[in-house]
């Protein structure tokens, strides 16, 4: 077993037959005592060896001093002793041929540089034998499918595991014991549970991985702090579509700010979090906000495979509730189905005149004879083409356990999902607890319902992105090292990709500018030019619309003086003259290396709305023209794109073009660190030009 | 009692010796039954007088045929009677001199315009007998500050009705009941709960009244779908805020598509929910979006009278879930407390090195001894003065209870309020008893304890507004009766008011325009002038920057074509051309009358913006110069106007000084339906000036 080469794969170490808890006692305050517990509570079927020098039995089991004493080597083995120990638990286990160590210990990589050092320690002890490692400072493992718990959460102080076919593989272990003791109350449960720590050798990837190639799982929830290999993670979402199982996922650190003054928007705006959200989008994994809802998902989509949602039924007990309701439903763009005439009029026969429509009041029935008026409800609304899916909110009434399970029973003849929303406190206790035993999800809280339903639109609305178009040919000189470009030499690599940029012509003072002015032709900008001034407008280095000779001199003469106050150290080499272009529409589009998922095109209103509007869409490479136009379509600013209030559509296929250019130019630039920014990109009836450029060229990415 | 002038205030009925309760009976599954058992269940102090012509005695209580038979003239009267029978009931009623009659039946006024005619005649019997009316279609009240409870919702099946000095007042029963339970299961209460139903008499601003003047309350809760008496819900904010009780809102409705396709944008921005929303602000009326959250922050307001909230100190026991909570309260802007160096070193005795820091997390605790490390855990953090609130969020972890009231304890000694979130399912159920008992108020979700949050820092951020210029004396001539006007017409208004705008001249045809436009000066501007033509743009019948006569020539002749077509029936009167403006920076400035609150002073984005935006802040009359200034820079578009990356600042001062005149001539306007609109108003280093207007000035208001 020793010295394996092929490290041995999850599903090699999830089944184990036989398993030694590390530290094993009978202390029920202590994690070996725990986990002892749990493990025998829920009737693992392999082996089981209590490792604990000081005592021959622990809950009638023989114990052993060491893993070297058991009668044949454990194939996984559980620790949560003292930070100083576990680099000698390691060793024996490794020595031992054990092949997969769960260590619960803290204060590794996550306390700071030396407890780094001792967890890569720990790895290469682990790879030298042949083992692999889960954790450090993980809570273990809650395994139903294969009645494997090695997880020492209260959570599990119940009398059975309850599965379902849904994965968990989470950054957190307290919401792993949390979401388990939550999907429990439910009703519901999971296939395999697990909280992966510090990742030193096993890594949410790997579990994901499993995930999707276990038969026991049909759904796959992630909770995600940092992604470690992005490159796998894009793959295995890609493997988890072509499973036909929906990957959840929340993330933790969405609203970090970005990286203060970047060189340019395009870094500032394509911050982690935005470019994961990219990768995402893009590869169908479904963010959401929040790990209950997420939950809530899960389990809907569990009973209902490849069940795709667009337009919701709201069905309430109380005209309020439907109300508030229905506002968070429209928060989330989420539409309301609209009845057919057939609904309408079934409707009719059952609901009071004015209330057969959606929202349904289940109390502006003619009769309310529970439960059947509250299957009926479900049943008749739910049967319309149009409704996806029943979301119910339940708030006080007589018997709320046959009002719940009515709705429940219509929706499933209908073979439509629902979502049930217990609003009361202890008085929909027994509608909460007869839905436990059918295992319909619910919530108590509506908003998390409403970011379920928000998240499965999402899910249902992904389309394979086929790259309709190859990247547009082109050949662009690159500097070898890292550099910095100003405005005229980013222009000229634009160029070079057959990217339109408005010309203009370097002069060295006034009198040149005078004469050039004449060949360029009136109204002008004129910009100055400094190797040491990025951001011109700041210091006063830009003058727009300049109509005459007497114009240019003034606004030359006043630019020099203010930049002179603003920037004193700045070397002023001249001015930039270009003729003034009247688009109406500004754009930004960018394109930059991001250190996890490499290259990206950026774009976004542009201009002075860069950061009012905050409307930026990344596209990860390959880009095809249709996602580059969708994506010009999609931004907030699009109204104006596309003729706002009469006016002439402008030239959105001219802007898909240089975002297409901008994909190649990202291309070539794969490898090195970079960052290119056109902003603005003046939008016209035909064409559009490039007004605005700036680059940073780093160098080649390790 | 009868003919009685004086209507009976909500105090007066509030507290009745005698109840009657019409329709009585014993079953349990009828109104009469459940109303009658809860009342006595909960020791109604006075005498109950069950109304049933077929019955001897009810629960032992002597029943009478009619409230003409009771041994006095019962003060109260419930009835939960066929509609049919409710006009019979509420006469007796009124003969027989009852103060006040409670009507639970619904389909009056909520059922159409014949109900409504009904309802009308109820009202007009009970006052022509001097009698009250609460409801129709209510579910009563309950008030258990006086132990009387007139509503049958199964929520009162409990032993002991909690009291807290929380007043509730409702357009929904269900809520009513909902809230009543979910507070029950949180260990609070309620001085007073009342549905208010229809409202054909006594409605919900009454109730709000009388909880402001009852000693027991100390919080005002109220749900609310539509405001009744306008003027009078401002009033008594001002008198809620005079005396030291904050009144929290939940407004259903709230996404309502505003008035198709309006006249002026102003009207459509300033639809009926963000008119309330500004009159709410304006009085510290605090809305929130959930009634939970309303529930929550009630209670934690109700131990914490006058309490003021800015930054919160999160505290958790999961890395995970305080990371997502982090996320919630940046998503709404509230700081957490940065620490001070005392507090921080008070915190690293207790927690390992890199731990003591905000958010919290307990596990970061050198020695876990609960509950000791819990309480030190809130109590060191807590006195930090710029600590002003706790949110702990807690998931699975062994002894939650001795947690939750260690974090409870902490808090308390250092006098500042604590949200407890419990994000497990059973596991917390201890915790939650235990929190119960102490009545400290917890929530299952964490997005309720951040709106809660979000809430108390809107209330706790309210200056009172003081008028600190008078509006500027105007005089403008008004049409008598009502108008739409033109550019033109709305520019000799708003110049009859002081406010700069682009002067222009109206011209017959092509050629009488290149005659003018020398006198005006190129670039120019022309638009069409036709009485058919509101939406100039979007006909083709604006164009900008003209710069010389070949370009005006050229572009009339095309307009005239684009305006035959697109709107062949509109009457060309012939051109209006001005002086090009190149301002920057574009604001929309309006006013309007709102059918409930008068007269609003919008402003907003500008130009093409404006529906992309969605930049917009209204300003009831009478607008203050400081709160004019404070507008215009709240606006998303402010950061151009401050003089945006280095560029100059913007006039705001004239802007106010516009906005002032818009308030003037709004007053002016009062008492009439109108709209008047700048858009846009072009914003320069100095000055500004109203480039488009248009106004509806409409007859005399009812």
């Amino acid at each position: 077993m020793n010295n394996a080469i092929q490290p041995l794969s999850v599903s090699q170490l999830l089944s184990p037959s036989t398993v030694a808890v590390i530290g094993a006692s009978e202390d029920q305050g202590k994690f070996g005592g725990r986990a002892l517990h749990m493990l025998m509570r829920h009737r693992y079927a392999g082996s089981i060896y209590p490792i604990n020098p000081n005592r021959e039995q622990l809950f009638g089991l023989k114990a052993y001093p060491s893993v070297a004493d058991t009668p044949e080597p454990p194939e996984l083995a559980i620790m949560a002793v003292p930070q100083a120990q576990v680099k000698d638990r390691v060793r024996e286990c490794a020595a031992r041929g054990v092949r997969c160590a769960i260590i619960i210990t803290a204060r590794f990589s996550d306390a700071g540089e030396e407890g780094a050092a001792i967890e890569r320690e720990l790895v290469e002890i682990a790879r030298a034998g042949g083992m692999r490692l889960i954790g450090p400072n993980c809570l273990g493992l809650i395994s139903p499918a294969n009645n494997l718990v090695l997880c020492s959460s209260p959570a599990l102080d119940i009398d059975t595991l309850p599965r379902s076919p849904i994965g968990f593989a989470t950054q957190s272990g307290a919401l792993m014991g949390t979401l388990f003791d939550r999907a429990v109350a439910m009703g519901i449960g999971f296939s395999h549970c697990v909280s992966v720590g510090n990742q030193a050798d096993l890594e949410l990837c790997d579990f994901i991985e499993f995930l999707i190639e276990d038969p026991a799982t049909r759904v796959i929830c992630s909770y995600i702090e940092g992604v470690k290999s992005p490159a796998r993670f894009v793959q295995l979402a890609r493997r988890a579509r072509a499973a036909g199982k929906p990957w959840l996922a929340v993330k933790a650190g969405r609203t970090a700010a970005g990286a203060g003054a970047a060189f340019s928007h395009t870094a500032s705006l394509a911050g982690d979090y935005a470019v994961l959200k990219a990768v995402c989008d893009r590869e169908n994994v479904v963010l959401l906000d929040d790990v209950f809802a997420m939950l809530l998902l899960a389990a809907s989509m569990a009973r209902h495979p490849g069940h795709k949602v667009d337009q919701a039924v709201l069905v309430s007990t109380s005209g309020g509730s439907a109300a508030l309701t229905a506002d968070a439903l429209s928060d989330a763009e989420i539409p309301m189905t609209s009845f057919s005439e057939p609904t309408r009029a079934q409707l009719a026969t059952l609901y009071v005149p004015g209330q057969a429509d959606n929202p349904v009041d289940l109390f502006g029935a003619k009769v309310v004879e529970v439960p059947d008026f509250a299957y009926q409800s479900a049943l008749l609304p739910m049967r319309d083409v149009h409704a996806d899916v029943c979301l119910s909110v339940i708030t006080t009434a007589p018997n709320l356990a046959g009002i719940a399970t009515g709705l429940s029973r219509g929706c499933a003849e209908a073979g439509k999902p629902i979502l049930q929303v217990m609003q009361p406190g202890a008085l929909a206790n027994d509608a909460r607890e007869a839905l436990r035993k059918t295992g319909e999800p619910f919530t108590d809280s509506a908003a998390e319902a409403v970011e379920a339903i928000r998240a499965w639109r999402a899910w249902s609305a992904y389309r394979e992105r086929v790259v309709d178009e190859p990247a547009p040919k082109i050949s662009i000189e690159l500097p070898a090292g890292a550099v910095s470009l100003g405005e005229e030499e980013s222009k000229a690599l634009l160029r070079q990709a057959g990217i339109p940029v408005n010309e203009g012509v370097v002069v060295d003072g006034i009198e040149q500018a005078l004469v050039h002015a004449e060949e360029i032709g009136y109204p002008l900008v004129a910009k100055i030019v400094s190797p040491q001034i990025v951001h011109k407008t700041e210091v006063g280095g830009v003058a727009l619309n300049l109509r005459n000779r007497t114009e240019l001199n003034d606004a030359l003469l006043a630019m020099k003086t203010r930049v002179a106050e603003a920037m004193p150290q700045a070397h002023i080499e001249g001015f930039f003259l270009q003729r003034m272009v009247t688009g109406t529409v500004e754009l930004l589009v960018g394109a930059r290396h991001d250190a996890q998922f490499g290259p990206m095109v950026v774009i976004g209103s542009g201009g002075v709305l860069v950061e009012l509007m905050k409307d930026v869409i990344l596209l990860p490479l390959p880009v095809s023209r249709q996602a580059a136009m969708d994506a010009l379509l999609s931004l907030r600013i699009a109204p104006l794109l596309r003729g706002y209030r009469g006016a002439q559509p402008l030239d959105v296929d001219s802007a898909a073009d240089v975002v297409m250019r901008f994909a190649a130019i990202a291309e070539c630039l794969k490898g090195r660190d970079f960052e290119i920014e056109v902003n603005p990109l003046k939008m016209d009836i035909e064409g559009c030009v490039a007004v605005d450029a700036r680059a940073r060229i780093g160098e080649v990415v390790p």
